[in-house]
């Protein structure tokens, strides 16, 4: 697979100055709002069991002689990242990114005009695009995601995430997260864990934007991902992506992705579906004090209420589904209520 | 591949204490050390041009203000593991380890007695046993890696390194280290870089002691791998390790792994061989201020000499090989002469 993306490129060089902006307004916002709260290191949740077991976790893995202390370098914490740190409603924001992108490329590509699931897709009818399954959303994301360099595409993810913003809050993507977790990883890291993403989003999607908006470096995310191969080209060394799968890291494909990247297993996990299950199992099957979170979007208000959240506990089906729930009841979990437990649920909120 | 491993695990729960009796003393020595020589961080290295490029690299990134600075969370350095940090002649550690845990797995392999290539290698007759080249060798490592949980793996690896010794050095395998190298190691540390190893050796080999013994956590150690699973195992999660290849983290795949595990570019990478070559192409490609650094096996009475050293430029073959040393040469990379640039080479030496 060989195309030119060069037009495609110089399409996407703008936004930087915007994103930077919006990082700066950022760190001011948060150094003032840090100075406000400095008695709270969680503001914005809820006092109450939620909150309570999160606080109690921490202080008995960090308090020395107790029988429940971690040292500091075992510490490891993962989080998925989609529902569970940005909100992925009406649909994961890696497919607004290949279905942006498929537009982008569309002049370069004639044939796309009668060629499934493009065709559809550049008529605007996603419901028709996305009618052919995993087939069509894999065909989306090799022309979308592959025949670059490792290089190129994070300059692409950059641009783009610079100016995206979500259909319904009219705010950048990267400001639809939830007050409340960036708080929780700041806390975490300030009493000396290390705070990791484990998602089924591409690795090379999260790495550009993840140190800015978590406060987590490229090293500490692990996604999945397509192969890359070592190349000279122009004599200069670069890493060619690959139309081809490496690693889903998903549902038991997430102790493995964890395992391989990390080589601890986490004492906390925080996810929000069956995708993230096994990664919490796995924590939990450790020695010593374990903790493990699943957030329930119940808030169609102020977010969206999904999954069993409409009529807990009877609803089946959905990502977290009702057997999840049992699981977590019976294993001890925090299930987080959004609607309850808490207080703000966006950064742009106040 | 199913075997039974509890009467091995039985013969290996053994030498814990005198591992950390090791680890005392060296930590004892090293603070001696540190304290004695607090005036140079790199006190093993003779002054010369080669602890002289080092110490410039250093110090033009971290000078802030000066058009080679990098900040700190982009200081990236990454090293080979073998004949880079520790010794390989006269053969890698990896495979002493998998000759003996040949031995040890025998009385539960009768059908070993005739079948290559365990029948030569119980035979004593490693030369035989190696006849059979990569087959011979996969097969070694397949019934010495796989077929048990992680944390089995885990456990077989830190009982072995505790005891294991050197066959010429009559030293813990993990003591023949270059002390120059662990003085670099903490010296880069110091000054701000995250150091990383990335080695073609197993990474669950290394995990296991590279943190006590380099200061490299698990989650900084890059290395080739076997796939792993997950499965519950009476009602325990666990990842199961298969008899088969994952990842070969060497050559041109060293660029691979370091993109999958790091997300950056080095910008300071060590190596020794053609194992390396991709690595430190790959570091010298970026932007910016780049050090690259070869050591040159050449002191056959301290430690070895081969390769290129016997008689340079002229010989050919080994694994530094003439090609690659008129490559660092042009490209103005740094070629350690062991003889020459180490005051010490083993910390057990003084």
């Amino acid at each position: 697979m060989k195309t030119n993306h060069k037009p495609a490129f110089a399409m996407f060089r703008r936004g930087r100055q915007n994103y930077i902006a919006i990082a700066l307004l950022a760190a001011v916002a948060f150094t003032t709002t840090t100075i406000a709260r400095a008695q709270d290191p969680l503001p914005s949740w809820n006092d109450g069991k939620t909150k309570q077991s999160i606080t109690d976790f921490v202080a008995k893995v960090t308090k020395e002689g107790s029988a429940d202390f971690v040292p500091a370098n075992e510490r490891i914490a993962t989080f998925d990242n989609d529902v569970t740190l940005w909100c992925e409603q009406p649909m994961p924001v890696q497919l607004f990114f290949a279905l942006d992108r498929v537009k982008t490329l569309a002049p370069q590509h004639p044939e796309w005009k009668t060629e499934e699931p493009f065709a559809s897709l550049l008529k605007g009818d996603l419901k028709g695009a996305l009618a052919g399954g995993e087939p069509a959303i894999a065909k989306i994301i090799v022309v979308t995601h592959a025949g670059m360099t490792t290089a190129e595409f994070e300059k692409i993810v950059t641009d783009w995430i610079a100016t995206a913003k979500h259909p319904k809050f009219k705010q950048p993507f990267v400001a639809c997260v939830y007050q409340p977790m960036i708080e929780l990883l700041a806390y975490l890291r300030a009493n000396g864990f290390k705070t990791f993403i484990v998602s089924g989003g591409g690795i090379e999607f999260m790495r550009p934007w993840a140190d800015k908006v978590y406060g987590i470096p490229p090293e500490q995310v692990v996604g999945s991902s397509v192969k890359t191969q070592f190349e000279m080209r122009d004599g200069k060394p670069v890493l060619m992506r690959l139309p081809e799968l490496n690693f889903i890291d998903d549902k038991a494909g997430k102790p493995v992705g964890i395992n391989q990247h990390i080589g601890r297993r986490p004492i906390a996990a925080f996810g929000n579906s069956t995708g993230d299950q096994q990664m919490l199992e796995y924590t939990q099957g450790g020695r010593g004090a374990r903790f493990m979170l699943l957030v329930l979007h119940d808030d169609a208000a102020r977010e969206y209420a999904y999954g069993p959240a409409k009529e807990l506990p009877e609803t089946k089906g959905g990502i977290f589904t009702q057997a999840l729930y049992d699981q977590a009841q019976k294993d001890g979990w925090t299930v987080v209520s959004m609607k309850d437990d808490w207080k703000q649920i966006f950064p742009f909120e106040k």
